[in-house]
């Protein structure tokens, strides 16, 4: 647990540029120089997709948990999706009221909020009253919503200047997951 | 060294916002799962900052160099401060021309650039030469040139929408450095 008397930080990377999960990545890696215990929730992976950052953030001692089962659009079960996000939401509530991690990852969170699926008041609501005030939350995701960027301490807008997909360069590994 | 056969990106972070070289921590770690020869190279950096970045980047194998001496503003000699970029440009070389890497980071190496240590134009007519097509190249810093810009397959403009300084809170331990 965080006992150095800092200030815990709400740390939101938005956004419609690559950095978003990898600049929260690079907090977890200066983590875990300054010993800390961390914790990562994934509220959106498309299923298919192998996932290295869980591989190596599990080599530093991070507890990585995986929530979603993929953006809507590739289930035919709707209820489903949303099941596991309030599944992850509520996993996330348990691992930040225990007082017992210095940072929590919140992977791709702004989605659960923007699709509805988590109502954004209520989230907001709950962290206000809960959050231990030296926990660092790092939530990412596009489009965040307004109450959470006023929520938060630090809001990084991640902007595409160019991106490879628009040269017809596919997404690879190690770049994109 | 890549021998996936997979394009190696020209990947530069810039922008005034918090991001740019913790998103490129962030591609080594996903790069470590892809069990990938990694080296960083970084032009700035403060003498009396510790860097947790470093011990965790070495501690998954990736060679770690640090070329600069602090800020121009914080030393009284300016010719030194130069000589030491111009050190980590002729490492970067060898390091990129050696054909062993799968990603080198040139992290800061922009201001190098924007400081007129070492000439644009000339440093990407090098790297137009001289970089391996498969090697993943990140640079960092901000006020990234236009020809750089205009070089690299995927830039990211990490914009601040909100940042702790500006409430007074300070530079912390993991978030930071």
């Amino acid at each position: 647990m965080n006992t150095n008397g800092a200030k815990g930080l709400v740390i939101v990377n938005t956004g419609c540029g690559k950095g978003k999960t990898t600049a929260a990545l690079g907090i977890m890696m200066r983590g875990w120089a300054q010993n800390w215990k961390m914790c990562a929730i994934q509220f959106i992976k498309r299923p298919e997709e192998t996932c290295s950052e869980m591989k190596t953030a599990r080599q530093l001692g991070v507890e990585w948990h995986r929530a979603g089962d993929g953006f809507t659009w590739t289930t035919n079960d709707k209820d489903e999706t949303i099941a596991k996000a309030l599944y992850g939401w509520i996993l996330a509530q348990e691992k930040i009221t225990s007082g017992q991690y210095d940072l929590i990852l919140l992977d791709e969170f702004t989605y659960a909020l923007e699709f509805g699926w988590i109502n954004t008041n209520d989230a907001i609501g709950w962290l206000h009253a809960h959050k231990p005030p030296t926990l660092h939350l790092v939530i990412t995701g596009r489009d965040a919503p307004f109450e959470l960027i006023e929520f938060a301490d630090l809001v990084t807008d991640m902007r595409k200047v160019k991106h490879p997909f628009d040269q017809g360069i596919l997404a690879q590994p190690g770049i994109e997951f």
